[in-house]
């Protein structure tokens, strides 16, 4: 029986992750402050052998510390699996130390500690973000030059490169997930939970950030999760990055918002912006490659659009009340 | 009249470029916290109109921002050349807070403050310690994966991504200087100081850390400078990524060594460790392509060995004491 602890454990993916640790028997600390990750998220972990919750700023190094070091007192932790960041890019824009706080000084901290407390494995929620605007080609994982264009991508490389240099000085193994867009439930914030409320709210029209010509790849949690576990167990070097997505070529922000409107609210107009960038930050065409990950031996079942769909399945059903996360 | 802020600005490089810049007739308020660098550098400019040096640590934002607006409000600051940073390496790797602190924090503060100021431009000293060990080719800007192995590394390569992000949201011009090893005077750390401070204390023997094999770039501090204004002239992009080196392979630590010890001991031993890492961070190879930087219309006139060789004059000269600079 392994300890995991999971910061960001409230939130969106980490349900997802929590859900799967304890179904192979694993014990799990989930920390969390509970700014972005909902409280209901962990509650329905409650009843679960193995399972514990703190809320706690991962920001805040001596809080954070006193909880990691009484939970691997109790159980040595095995695995830290880093989730805990910003999730709110142009937040971030507006106030860059709700990126260094969030997402930065978590992963600071994080390496700290697993320093202190010999923890001898590292799992990083990494991004796309830090590839910034490399066009249409499909972008491999030693690409460059690495010029992010948001705060939320300048600390997601931050945090990449103090855990390399980690891996350097002293720790045994860390994996670097590049996430893609990933949707499903519970959803707390993107776009297609953004369409489906605005929808609900004015059945006749949806405003889209954008020209809607953005196109994004996306994969569904459940793959996603399925994933990072993969490569945990595959991948054999100390440190090892990994482009996590879809194979194709990823679906438009019109064509989403098309989706929605369909299932939501079949009348509504669709008006669109005149940027080809929805907001700062916001890259409009993004692809990746994953051949080391189809290489290491994985592959998703969903397209982006197979992805969303289900998704959007989830989501409506989340947002009519038969899920405890709706609002 | 342009006024300038520099950063670090009793340290080793700041100290030449200080000199140029009032020599073109501009303003110059340097900022230092005199951790690293010495009254000594920024006392010898005492008497030269439009200088002037405040004692602060660019990571006390509060401080920063109080000395940055009030020299702001007597001349609007035109440029600021971001040099602060901890030099020491080692030190960083034991105490990351060290490098957060003094190389990230810094850079971050003051991003804060020229959006807050909006002062139009940033030249920043990043650092070949971004690329890590990318192994024996000659390293492009744009080259990737950027795995940096040390903590200094590390947050050389955040604060390149918070400037790129701070282009994107609102900075008109920044440019990213990646400096190569650099020697000269006022020497304050660095391989041949420690040679020559070595050897004088011992003139029997030299202790080399690692195999000597290492084999670094260097270029001469008044050609990095000549560069640096060069691309600050020239490049003509919002963003600009430049290396500045010489266009040869390097010289080994071995060749350096040899070099110290025949014009400061020559009859002392060269002893040589086994690794060919002298240190954890150390790379132990590295070539830059500084192809961008000659299109641009520059070229070194020192190679490496000559830069070393013109350097070690220099600094066998200030520790005789005919500097202001001895210790």
């Amino acid at each position: 029986m392994r300890h995991h602890a999971v910061t960001g454990g409230a939130g969106f993916i980490a349900s997802t992750l929590i859900d799967r640790l304890l179904a192979e028997g694993d014990r799990v600390l989930a920390l969390d402050d509970l700014s972005r990750g909902r409280r209901a998220h962990v509650d329905r972990f409650a009843d679960r052998p193995g399972f514990r919750f703190v809320a706690v700023d991962c920001a805040d190094l001596p809080a954070y510390r006193a909880a990691m070091v009484q939970a691997h007192a109790a159980h040595p932790i095995d695995e830290v699996w880093h989730l805990a960041a910003n999730s709110d890019i142009p937040a971030g824009i507006a106030d860059p130390t709700i990126d260094l706080d969030g997402t930065f000084r978590t992963t600071f901290n994080t390496v700290l500690i697993l320093r202190d407390l010999a923890i001898p494995a590292l799992r990083f929620a990494s991004s796309s973000a830090i590839y910034g605007d490399l066009g249409e080609a499909a972008i491999r994982e030693e690409a460059g030059p690495l010029e992010p264009i948001s705060n939320y991508g300048a600390m997601k490389l931050a945090s990449e490169a103090q855990i390399r240099a980690a891996v350097e000085a002293f720790l045994p193994r860390a994996d670097i997930f590049r996430f893609p867009n990933v949707v499903g439930v519970p959803a707390t914030h993107g776009v297609m939970l953004d369409f489906v409320r605005k929808l609900k709210a004015t059945p006749e029209e949806l405003d889209v950030l954008g020209d809607g010509t953005q196109r994004k790849a996306y994969l569904h949690v459940e793959e996603l999760v399925a994933a990072m576990l993969f490569i945990r167990d595959r991948a054999t070097a100390r440190y090892n990055v990994f482009n996590i997505g879809p194979r194709d070529d990823g679906i438009t922000v019109s064509e989403i918002a098309g989706l929605v409107r369909d299932r939501v609210a079949p009348a509504a107009a669709l008006r669109f912006g005149e940027s080809a960038r929805g907001w700062v930050g916001d890259v409009p065409r993004f692809r990746y490659d994953t051949s080391r990950l189809a290489a290491l031996g994985w592959l998703p079942t969903l397209d982006s659009r197979a992805a969303i769909r289900r998704a959007l399945d989830e989501i409506v059903r989340q947002e009519a009340g038969s899920s405890p996360d709706r609002r």
